[in-house]
């Protein structure tokens, strides 16, 4: 059946979440024909945007990542809120499953009248993929979600790109040497607003703690700018110890930072704005075959060590 | 005087250090008009290059940067080698004196027959002085200088550029407490290859050597890829303590990853490639006064919350 891109704006404002769902499709679609309809839905929402908390969450694969945001989401809707979840996994095949925003990982989640999951968008590049999810942003804040978390795994760049479209960036890690290791290497505690290590409970209470301390030790190495410390501590997802914790320090981080926080926004939108011109214009020379054939050309000569790269790029816009 | 950009191949080929010069503010010259020479340039001198070692040496100022190079260079000169010293500054004024490369900083080593010393390009952007150092590196190694060394201040991101054009980037580090950290926030640990603390003479040797053992710490809690593990050390450009060291473990270093090394310069030379590509695609809005004022509207659009990025990409390019 092809997509229609047709979307109910009343429905979706009114928290329908099919509607929703159908408005995702479409701003996801890579069909060049639905971008004219996404763009004018956008921007008949955008008065109806900017209004939730926007919250990364990273870890590998194995972190505990489903039942945590699945027990945190719960108790966010038991407090009134409602929660979106989306996935940036830009790992996931172009047509297909995704290893990201299954609801069948989280069914009491997804279950819940407050609750919304959308898995990752399909797509062949990071970029591609987090552009679309920062679209979704906007269009779960308009059909009214108080809390848009951002899941991806801990691994490549995408971390990047989810702290570059959210609020707070937070980061599971796993008791134990080996993830410490992982964490650390991607540079990620320099992104981590929160850095959380899961699964302190039962026999793993003890070394959940020390890796905690391990962690402790290497945020105190960092000099943060701003007017947050990053945060670590220890929490169970499954005995929900620590969680009242989080809850809290993540208060605190949205009131102290609601200043910088506003300007942090902006300067994610400017900063999407001139990312979105440049792939435009990179996308004119990919989508012209003469010029695609010249760049082979020049590739070609760059590896030959025949040409420099400044003159061969030239010679590709200049035949 | 203006600039003649008439640059003669045949001394520069033979060593002449005015001809290197000339070269080299060739293809520095901001003028386009400059452009055509000096490709023509760099297409007659690319079968001589690719013959350096390409070093990249980073510190933040005052930790003896000037000194170790002037030492280190000498000693290459000892043993038979020619030196190019080549600076990466992007905080330099656009026209005057760069706080790099000023060659009264290092006089025996540019009264030294067999070394050249350039201070940093003018430059508006990182990006672009970048892309000047890179064709300046081709230059030197056309004029036959065995080590090309691209030295730059531990400031922003211009480590990151400086890695990405050398075979091997030295770091050197403050003995004490707060350049530590500094390093560590750079997220310079993970670029570098060698992590050099300064300074290990007289009083400060204690204090040296407990900087190298905390850097030590650090460098082992990264996982590494590759057939190197970064290696630290304390020396004195002083006392001359450590240098035999040092000196040892870049040859293992080059000898060691003589294969991975090839493959890094052409992966190097390709991302340029498109790194330069993209920036003329840019370019070529960025200088359409028309599109540029779109631009400035889009932008006003997007920080008043009325249009999202999208759309307001799609407006620049399409009135």
């Amino acid at each position: 059946m092809p997509f229609n891109p047709t979307v109910d704006i009343d429905a979706l404002r009114a928290g329908n979440r099919r509607a929703l769902a159908r408005a995702i499709t479409l701003v996801e679609s890579q069909n060049p024909a639905h971008r004219p309809a996404a763009n004018a839905l956008l921007d008949s929402l955008m008065p109806y945007t900017g209004t939730s908390t926007r919250l990364g969450i990273s870890g590998v694969p194995g972190v505990g990542k489903s039942t945590f945001i699945e027990t945190f989401g719960l108790r966010a809707i038991e407090r009134g809120q409602r929660v979106a979840v989306l996935a940036v996994d830009p790992s996931s095949p172009v047509n297909g499953g995704s290893i990201l925003g299954d609801k069948t990982r989280m069914e009491s989640l997804s279950r819940a009248d407050g609750a919304f999951i959308r898995p990752s968008p399909a797509g062949d590049s990071l970029g591609g993929v987090a552009q679309r999810t920062r679209e979704a942003i906007l269009l779960c804040e308009a059909a009214g979600y108080d809390q848009v978390w951002v899941e991806t795994v801990g691994v490549g760049q995408s971390e990047h790109a989810v702290a570059n479209m959210t609020d707070a960036f937070m980061v599971l890690m796993q008791p134990g040497a080996g993830d410490e290791l992982q964490g650390i290497k991607k540079g990620i505690l320099e992104l981590a607003d929160f850095i959380v290590v899961n699964k302190a409970d039962g026999d793993a209470t003890l070394l959940a703690e020390a890796s905690r301390r391990h962690y402790q030790n290497a945020v105190n190495l960092l000099t943060h700018n701003g007017f947050w410390q990053p945060q670590v501590l220890s929490i169970s997802a499954v005995t929900l110890n620590g969680l009242d914790t989080l809850e809290g320090q993540l208060q605190d981080y949205l009131r102290l930072g609601s200043k910088s926080l506003a300007a942090r926004r902006t300067g994610q939108n400017l900063s999407w704005l001139e990312e979105q011109l440049r792939t435009l214009a990179w996308q004119a020379i990919t989508q012209d075959p003469d010029a695609v054939t010249r760049y082979q050309r020049a590739r070609e000569a760059v590896m030959n060590g025949t040409m420099a790269p400044i003159p061969a790029a030239m010679s590709v816009l200049q035949p």
